[in-house]
């Protein structure tokens, strides 16, 4: 097999949008926390595989997360991606208390600046904030905005079991609002409260458990009436949507039919009608761990082609086969264009 | 809106594969749990809304639930729908007692089987079955299909928080594939252990909780390895699919690494290799809830044409445009037909 065309030669650059990094110091505090009494167990599931497992792929993976140089982008260019958007990787510092977490988070946001600034043509940056402490998280994410040149914030999914539509994290939600810049919306493992069948059968994590949990996040920020309330928000969600645009059919109906006899206290009706408006208007979709060309084209078709976005989930999942199954994609070269490099331009404001 | 055609006229006549009733006996075994203590939570969200809410959504589907008649022909005739494969709803026996359930499955194929013997050419049986005696469950089941003509099975998904990949079911399994008919895995609330966040924010139901509960329970089957030891097994899913079929390349993929790292001990490599493998010839899928010519073409496109059939999901959702919108799909006449009459023909051995 050929490797991918690289810098732009297929027509297009390729900029990844869902890639991961760790720091050393958020590893140490995940140490600390498995090593401690009752790890929640999506955690214990999720890092102590990745953390401590002696397989192959765990030890690939573990190796890579660390770093955000030389490695990196010998894989980047093994693989044909032009540039990386980078975020704090699964959990990041939800699991964390909120002292930990807020020290955890401007650190992470400083090391990734610099590795931004020494890698300007090759790296973007994602603000990690600590939603545990909402006031000092929404001033993280304007420091990382403003001063660190940071394009996105991004959150692993629930915070020790709570959601973004609680009225606590408004401030979060209101600071990334007033700073122009979307929130990706990334996977953990579901909380306590729901990962029991999941964890017993091995499905907890990216499998399915990562889609569950965060595609119910994104229909909480829907329904919940949190996109009334800062309609200026853009959140994006990976792995194709988390199944969301396929279920946008019955996803209306049913809270139609909810809303309709106010079967819950947590329903009510929304300004724009259906959850699928705030799919096709609040949300963006990228392909990290998707390279699948039926999944692609169903999201481009029902979501919007200026709203589906590549990605590769590195260094999770990174086969160069991928990138050259996408580059095969049966599609025009303007949507091709769009889906690898322009919606990622517009979105993250990349200068090229 | 000019109704559907009936009865053939359109070219073919329409099969709907998922529909649902109740007996008076299992309604009143329910309003004890509902009375009792601490009745499981996604139970009294769902029972507890259709059996007592005071909406007209609540009671216009209780009032059909509990028809075999007239007034569920009348429905069929005002939609288009020749004939119905009726199965006990959700959560049917799973909720009761070992011995309750027993009687309350007994009794409900005995009810459905006279109906069907009366509307021959409208209604076609699935054996409901109490899944907590396994033994008096597999015994059920051969008598249903032996002895009142039952074409399928169906269950409602977790038995009071276990599933069927457990080995103290694998002789209800036995059963199902003895009898050579197929399995209907349909929807039920997620158990106590997995629908806190979701009940919190009213997604436990149909538009979502389902979803996650089903295609889990599927998921299961197959990567527990259950269809390994029941190669022969059949099983149905609706909602087109329960997003598995959108899922297939993520589920293909961690699944493989999953099994080369031997991350889980509940997950070992399987005969046929890959979890899409299992969905492509191990399973069926029906449209229910999901009247939508995306989904439905998707699902044919990578799961096959010959394992995607209609239903409507009534009476939780059965508006005529429904089927308006179904029969003005853009597809060839031939594959059309598949969907509404002869996957449904074939699979549930229906003689017209």
């Amino acid at each position: 097999m050929t490797g991918p065309k690289k810098g732009g030669e297929a027509g297009y650059l390729r900029i990844a949008t869902e890639e991961a990094f760790a720091t050393v110091e958020m590893l140490q505090s995940f140490d600390r926390v498995l090593d401690g009494g009752d790890p929640d167990p999506g955690f214990l599931s999720l890092m102590g595989f990745y953390m401590r497992h002696k397989s192959e792929r765990a030890t690939w993976v573990f190796e890579r997360l660390k770093d955000l140089g030389a490695l990196r982008i010998a894989d980047m260019d093994a693989r044909g991606i032009d540039i990386q958007v980078i975020g704090l990787t699964s959990p990041g510092p939800n699991i964390l208390d909120a002292d930990t977490a807020t020290g955890v988070t401007r650190d992470a946001n400083d090391q990734l600046a610099e590795a931004c600034r020494k890698h300007p043509d090759r790296f973007v940056g994602m603000a990690a904030f600590a939603a545990q402490a909402p006031q000092e998280a929404a001033k993280e994410i304007e420091r990382a905005v403003s001063s660190l040149d940071m394009r996105a914030a991004i959150i692993n999914s629930h915070i020790q079991g709570e959601y973004l539509d609680a009225p606590k994290f408004y401030p979060v939600l209101e600071a990334i609002e007033a700073m122009n810049v979307p929130l990706y919306l990334h996977p953990n493992t579901p909380p306590r409260a729901m990962i029991g069948p999941m964890l017993e059968a091995g499905l907890d994590g990216a499998i399915f458990g990562f889609g569950v949990e965060t595609g119910m996040h994104a229909l909480r920020l829907i329904t919940s009436g949190v996109l009334d309330r800062f309609p200026k928000l853009q959140v994006i969600i990976g792995h194709m949507g988390e199944a969301l645009p396929y279920w946008m059919y019955r996803l209306d109906f049913m809270h139609q039919a909810a809303v309709k006899s106010a079967r819950y206290d947590t329903m009510k009706p929304l300004k724009k009608g259906t959850v699928s408006n705030y799919l096709c208007e609040n949300f963006f979709i990228t392909n990290s761990g998707m390279a699948w060309e039926p999944a692609v084209k169903f999201a481009q078709d029902v979501i919007g082609k200026e709203r589906v976005l590549y990605a590769m989930d590195y260094p999770y999942q990174c086969p160069v086969e991928e990138v050259v199954a996408m580059d095969a994609m049966e599609m025009d070269i303007k949507t091709k264009k769009m889906f690898f490099q322009e919606n990622a331009q517009r979105l993250f404001k990349i200068r090229l």
